[in-house]
């Protein structure tokens, strides 16, 4: 499997919603499917799907169908899911937020490894969070030299986000943020990778649905 | 102003974006944008910002900027945050998830008033959450029939969304969703809007780009 140099985001941005459809369609015991059939779950055209697959070799034989669990472990071994590498992850901030994320997700299903969590609130510090303890954000420069942290998940507010990932960067060398926080770090680092969640975005979207979609508005003031 | 009636989803999901950047140019202060300021925020090009905003007729002069605070209420009042109109949300699920989500946004900013949360959990029963009592779900049947609830929050476990769908959908008539649950909601009612909150995508692409991106893996197994 070649991966092409020129792989655009939109394309990686689509990745998981198939590694999504492939877990379920590999759940229903279903062996086969066509570009079609990925099309219509994807909400695109079976050409957009192999083109989008063409970017990684292909993955398997137009007109034939792809085999499900081969493409799962494809498109898992192209999104770096497959185990072979792991990376370690901190967690910032152990509020509501912090907490939930980190019981929602399962990181080992992303190869991650989540090796500690800090808080400067001391009512947190010392609490578990799942299988860690939660401590003093003092205890994060000694932790990064000590072992090689890859990712921090930032789960604190914005105000406070921007001083902290100063802190990641100049001190920590951290370059990749799963950030919740709303500070565009990439703007102010331009060597790292973010991801920044803005969960109010797809709110806003049902929001224009709900008031363009035909439905009633249900009050007017 | 007018709106189109094509309008893609794909110009409806850029909105809250420009939404983002003109808050946070009103905030620092400025008071005009160009559109190839705007594009370069938006990492696309000035002809796809006046296009995107052609769809809701301009939005202001070419040549001249926009106006940011304007601009800044005009794509409110299209996404329907200007709480003219306002819509009555549940929250079903208090857990973790349920209670981040609860704390992290505020929902007034999207014109939506929580007026419920509901819980099987007989632990979270009668605990407060924010300004809110949480409520055995089985009071949930009475309080729709009583009040007109636009939109359901749904923050409960994969396993028991389809059950809790089929009774806001038929016993409710709830047809819009905000779900954090992975179960694909218009797939079983058509006539639904749901937006689908996949946490776990944005960190898949966080992987891939830490994978793809240059940086020397961290160790291979």
């Amino acid at each position: 499997m070649e991966k092409k140099n020129d792989v655009s985001m939109a394309v990686v941005k689509r990745l998981p919603k198939y590694y999504r459809f492939l877990v379920e369609l590999e759940k229903q015991g279903v062996l086969k499917v066509s570009s079609n059939t990925l099309a219509e779950m994807m909400v695109a055209t079976a050409s957009q799907v192999r083109q989008d697959f063409s970017c990684f070799g292909g993955f398997g034989q137009q007109g034939y169908g792809y085999n499900v669990s081969q493409l799962k472990r494809e498109i898992e071994t192209v999104l770096g899911l497959n185990k072979l590498v792991r990376y370690n992850a901190i967690l910032v901030g152990a509020g509501n937020l912090g907490r939930a994320i980190s019981w929602h997700m399962d990181f080992d299903d992303f190869a991650i490894t989540p090796v500690a969590v800090f808080d400067k609130n001391p009512e947190y510090i010392g609490k578990k969070m799942k299988t860690l303890t939660i401590q003093s954000i003092n205890n994060l420069e000694k932790l990064c030299s000590s072992i090689n942290i890859n990712l921090a998940v930032l789960c604190l507010p914005e105000e406070e986000a921007e001083e902290m990932v100063d802190f990641l960067y100049n001190k920590c060398h951290i370059k990749n943020y799963w950030n919740f926080t709303g500070f565009d770090i990439s703007n102010k680092y331009k060597d790292t990778f973010s991801e920044n969640v803005y969960l109010g975005d797809s709110l806003m979207t049902l929001c224009y649905r709900i008031r363009h979609g035909g439905k009633k508005p249900p009050e007017e003031i």
